[in-house]
């Protein structure tokens, strides 16, 4: 076993969390990753309070272990989500990128462990300060919408940045990564593609079989205009966005509307040239699609494998 | 010390490269860095071969120890810089982005060492193919003309798919990045903007402090638009670029002939306002200006430090 602060904090065996995906994130998988001793978190998306307390309610018929709930700051429910999250008792928060401050002190207030994405070393600061207990610090080689900064110079600014546990995310899929987001200082790793292909995840068998056949360069990024970047794999729908983006009498509501629902299709009905493929530039090293725990145990042991082989790389100078 | 099969490869005590940059990696750099026992690069740019075969003597002069060439496969004095190189008895040349393909035998036949720098697992496998003996993989949060995969998810995907050593670059500054390269089964690291910090440097002391000054969202990429992204730190340069780049009416040419000169100008006369500082996102991880020595001897005592820790993560279940 691989033991971080972490683990002790949330009550953990691994110190592994799979990324709240919208879509993707169902009670399937976020039990499967919990009950595997990594640390699930469902994908609230923009969904209604009832609908995500159903989803709380079904993870927890599958699992006793600890799991989270992700709240991304701009769905139109934020204050009744959080309250859903307060009266289940979820052990964990997860908040994407944005401003968390709003719902922070009642969070805090109900014991709920808040663990924020940033892509930035300001913002990783903010948040500190506000009082959350872990960070997740993504690069911009992750899947969906994403940052500016790579995660391999990300993770050491922000460990020297904050005195909080840092969760390295972006680019990660097996223990070699597992191995250097330890030496780069923090305290585990967060994944979303690598989860995506398990054979608990709901999403379409397409989606996954797209992300196992991608190489290195299958991404691309699109939104730059919005001011809102997605990571997906290069596609019909990802070619036009990017056209469309270039003309200058194109509106961003256009834009937004060409963008909505596109991931629903993807991971719901298996849609490779309407909809968006989200993925990370991981996808070229993803070769297989297996059950949670058997990724989860092979990433430790190959982890834990590489880190005990590490000292031999020093040698004594006679 | 860190050994690995580069440190033999090459004849060098630590597994440090530093990168063959335009106008800055001149004889003091490249001479202090392989004395300090890492190998110096020569930037050689677009420079005919009589001023290569100065700087290369000049090393000389300063060290005996192995120092490389970078040869950019776009100068027109290609193949007579290629000649220098083999009549000098140069240990390694490094190849900058592009096809290695015509000078690979001729060096190869003078039983010089061939590293050629890749952004892709495609042309990695193309250049091991041709016979070179090592690769740099350099992701795109480095300094200067990038590729689009970033380092992490890049290296373990190009050492999965070559058997010769694989150098990771992009993202290094410390002994932390050192001990997570090995992780991801790299056999060292190369390193550009860091070695502009060294008081062996020669580029302006306007240039170090610009670096030493940022942050990790420092820098931007321009050129997209030419097919050939540069990373810089954000000034009126990049910003006049960037503008100018949106707009439909100029040319490629004027684009071409806007960026022309600009690195020369920051590097030489400490031009921050019209001049091109390139420079990886690793810059806000660079905090002080030191001898190359006393550089080296920092990240490979922290990289010890941390390689010697890591079996302390792992945990026997009872």
């Amino acid at each position: 076993m691989i033991k971080t602060r972490l683990c002790t904090m949330l009550g953990i065996t691994h110190p592994i969390i799979q990324g709240g995906m919208a879509w993707v994130a169902t009670p399937e998988l976020v039990a499967a990753v919990s009950e595997a001793g990594g640390l699930g978190i469902l994908g609230g998306g923009n969904a209604p309070p009832d609908y995500v307390r159903d989803q709380i309610r079904e993870t927890r018929r599958r699992t006793d272990k600890p799991f989270g709930v992700n709240i991304p700051l701009f769905t139109p429910y934020l204050d009744d989500v959080v309250q859903v999250c307060i009266e289940e008792r979820v052990a964990v928060v997860a908040t994407g990128a944005g401003n968390p401050a709003p719902v922070v002190p009642p969070l805090k207030e109900a014991g709920i462990v808040i663990i924020p994405v940033v892509g930035s070393v300001a913002l990783a600061k903010r948040v500190e300060r506000m009082g959350v207990d872990a960070i997740v610090a993504e690069g911009m080689e992750s899947g969906g919408h994403i940052g500016d900064v790579a995660t391999l110079p990300l993770i050491p600014q922000v460990v020297d940045a904050v005195d909080i546990p840092v969760i390295a995310a972006g680019g990660f899929a097996d223990g070699r990564g597992l191995a250097a987001a330890l030496a780069l200082g923090a305290a585990g790793i967060q994944m979303g593609t690598r989860f995506i292909c398990t054979t608990e995840c709901i999403a379409h068998h397409n989606y996954k079989e797209k992300i196992v056949r991608a190489n290195d360069r299958a991404t691309i990024t699109t939104g730059h205009r919005l001011g809102h970047p997605v990571r997906a794999i290069k596609n019909p729908m990802t070619r036009k966005f990017q056209e469309l983006e270039r003309e200058a009498d194109i509106s961003e509501e256009e834009l937004i509307e060409l963008g909505t629902g596109k991931l629903r299709l993807a991971v719901e009905q298996g849609d490779m040239v309407n909809g968006s493929v989200m993925a990370g530039q991981i996808s070229g090293l993803i070769h297989d699609i297996v059950p949670a725990q058997e990724l989860i145990e092979r990433i430790v042991s190959e982890a834990e494998a590489i880190l005990n082989q590490m000292p031999s790389y020093v040698i004594h100078q006679e």
